[in-house]
């Protein structure tokens, strides 16, 4: 597949698309480079297909909160300056989001700023985080706190990867790659329903061309509006409730589980308001949402209180009101900053039976 | 005065003159503001000019290098969070080269950037360091590894904060605005020379009209080279001797001091190349460079050996041969790579008699 390139104020990118094994070869060529991958990965992926990297000092991280921090990237730097870095070195990282905000925060900072080299393992990472570029780093109890723009040289996708991903991380996957689709339009989602099934039996070119059109969705938000100030917050649909949904089970709900939750929960919250035909979310929940849902994806009663809670603490950091993307009858998207928490409370109340009936449809 | 506007491609901001009391008040207006001042800054102007800010919670920081660390900057996150901050936020800072280094890291990534307004309290940063958007942190031993670019949105100049500067603070600034003269070329420093006179006796007028100069300098530069890839590079004329001189004297010798030396140690080697007669070296350092130079500015013969370590420490980091701005005869500069430790050398041992000679001129 052609690479695609991403054009940003802050240097244009590319995605490359590699089935060969020839990539990780080619990575070790680079002069100057600081390995940093995920132990878990290497462990999966050191014998095969990362094999080359072995001849180079390796620095593995765990994908914990704790390597996105400002104690994590400290150690980063130390290992990056063990190794005698130079102001024109360059950072290659593969793993997952926690790898790509940890090694991209810590590109960004060095030396104000050196090449890097992303490579994502996980499916969310490859359909969505890689490009965009945002990094994040957790500061105390607070996720996401701090972090900066800076997007990488270039992004190697190399879709073998996600073949080991157990199951919450793959369909968290592919959840965000199904948000995408959505929040594209109509013909997007017509075109992903009749595939729904392949993909959630992991066939590898399926995932090869959902990863690839996820990315050329989200390519036309950032490009538009890469610094978030608009359209792109579309792109957070599905993400009000998301974050919450995490955050109130401290993070047992795998993020793109917690969007797909998110996006019902908005549906419920415009199908009250008379934007949404509760026949059209029953719908798009049967056909496109519940088969991306693991047994991880559930939140109990206690939870639910606890959602609202993190949803009332968010708003008052953000000085504004409750704002929702919320989808209309045709799955437009528009962004409403006047959701009470009475409303977020009773879709949470509903949120059950909506699944239920859902199910009841796939039956 | 009438404010400067300085155009970035991260976002034009202004430099405000301001000669009254009331831009103090008027940064008490501000919501969400989380205030940060030199402790020192305050002990000196608490009751004076800064008075209008007791009303305000303030984070006090000492000016020390420890303030600008990753360890440093959590801190002051921690107090901002404490302070309930949110993402309209803004940061307003009291202080010198310390105080907006830390400052213009943490507004740079909390929330991947907040509003920040910086009240330069030295004449280092009032005539220099406040416009060109560069923030950054030491690492461990190594200084200012760390950085970002991010420009204030808004920089205020009171030129009585200048005044309870020491000596070796106040000439430190001064060696930077006589830098910036040579460098914008021989009608500036023509007009600067007679001006030496008043500018060290510190007569407020004459240095008011010497850091606007200054900034005006310095703002070709940038906004032609923001991101110092070209010829902004010339404004570190002095430098690379300079930190060289900070780093082997464990920065006894202030940055505006070591700068000035820097620049004489630059013409030597430039004298030794056949590219400018001693006579022409000699001139401009009676004229100019010895005016402002303190009893702090000296190198022993031990620290002489030091500072060759540290310039061979320096060029094997960068990857690159030794750069040094060096002058020729019209003072014009040129960035060469291939100056040599034995030519640094032989500069360095030629220093204090090139000095003496200056000085025999003045007399």
């Amino acid at each position: 597949m052609n690479p695609l390139t991403i054009r940003s104020r802050l240097g244009d990118y590319d995605v490359d698309f590699r089935d060969d094994a020839d990539w990780a070869l080619g990575l070790c060529e680079l002069d100057n480079a600081f390995f940093v991958v995920d132990e878990l990965v290497w462990r999966l992926h050191g014998e095969g297909c990362l094999a080359p990297l072995a001849t180079r000092p390796l620095h593995l991280v765990p994908a914990t909160e704790e390597t996105k921090t400002l104690e994590g990237v400290g150690d980063l730097c130390a290992g990056m300056i063990a190794q005698a870095a130079k102001r024109n070195a360059v950072i290659v990282s593969v793993g997952g989001g926690v790898v790509q905000d940890a090694t991209g925060f810590l590109a960004s900072v060095i030396y104000r700023g050196v090449d890097w080299v992303y490579v994502p393992s996980t499916l969310l990472a490859q359909a969505d985080s890689c490009i965009g570029a945002k990094t994040s780093l957790n500061f105390r109890h607070f996720k996401n706190l701090l972090g900066t723009m800076y997007p990488p040289k270039r992004v190697i996708i190399h879709p073998p990867l996600v073949a080991t991903l157990n199951d919450d991380h793959f369909f968290s996957g592919l959840g965000e790659i199904v948000k995408m689709h959505i929040v594209a339009g109509p013909d997007a989602t017509k075109r992903l329903e009749p595939r729904m099934a392949a993909l959630c039996r992991r066939e590898q070119a399926s995932i090869g061309d959902a990863v690839r059109t996820s990315l050329l969705i989200k390519q036309q938000f950032i490009e538009e509006d890469e610094f978030d100030r608009g359209r792109r917050r579309l792109l957070n649909f599905g993400h009000c409730f998301g974050h919450a949904i995490e955050s109130a089970t401290d993070f047992a709900v795998p993020h793109g589980q917690a969007v797909v939750l998110g996006i019902v929960l908005a549906g419920l919250v415009s199908c009250a308001r008379g934007r949404l035909t509760r026949a059209r979310l029953d719908e798009t929940t049967a056909r496109l949402l519940l088969p991306t849902l693991t047994s991880a994806a559930s939140i109990d009663d206690l939870a639910r209180g606890a959602v609202v809670e993190a949803m009332h603490h968010d708003k008052k950091r953000s000085g504004t009101g409750l704002a929702v993307v919320v989808p209309d009858d045709d799955w437009g998207l528009v962004l409403v900053s006047d959701v009470t928490e009475a409303e977020a409370s009773r879709a949470l109340d509903e949120l059950p039976g909506a699944l239920e009936s859902a199910r009841s449809r796939t039956a």
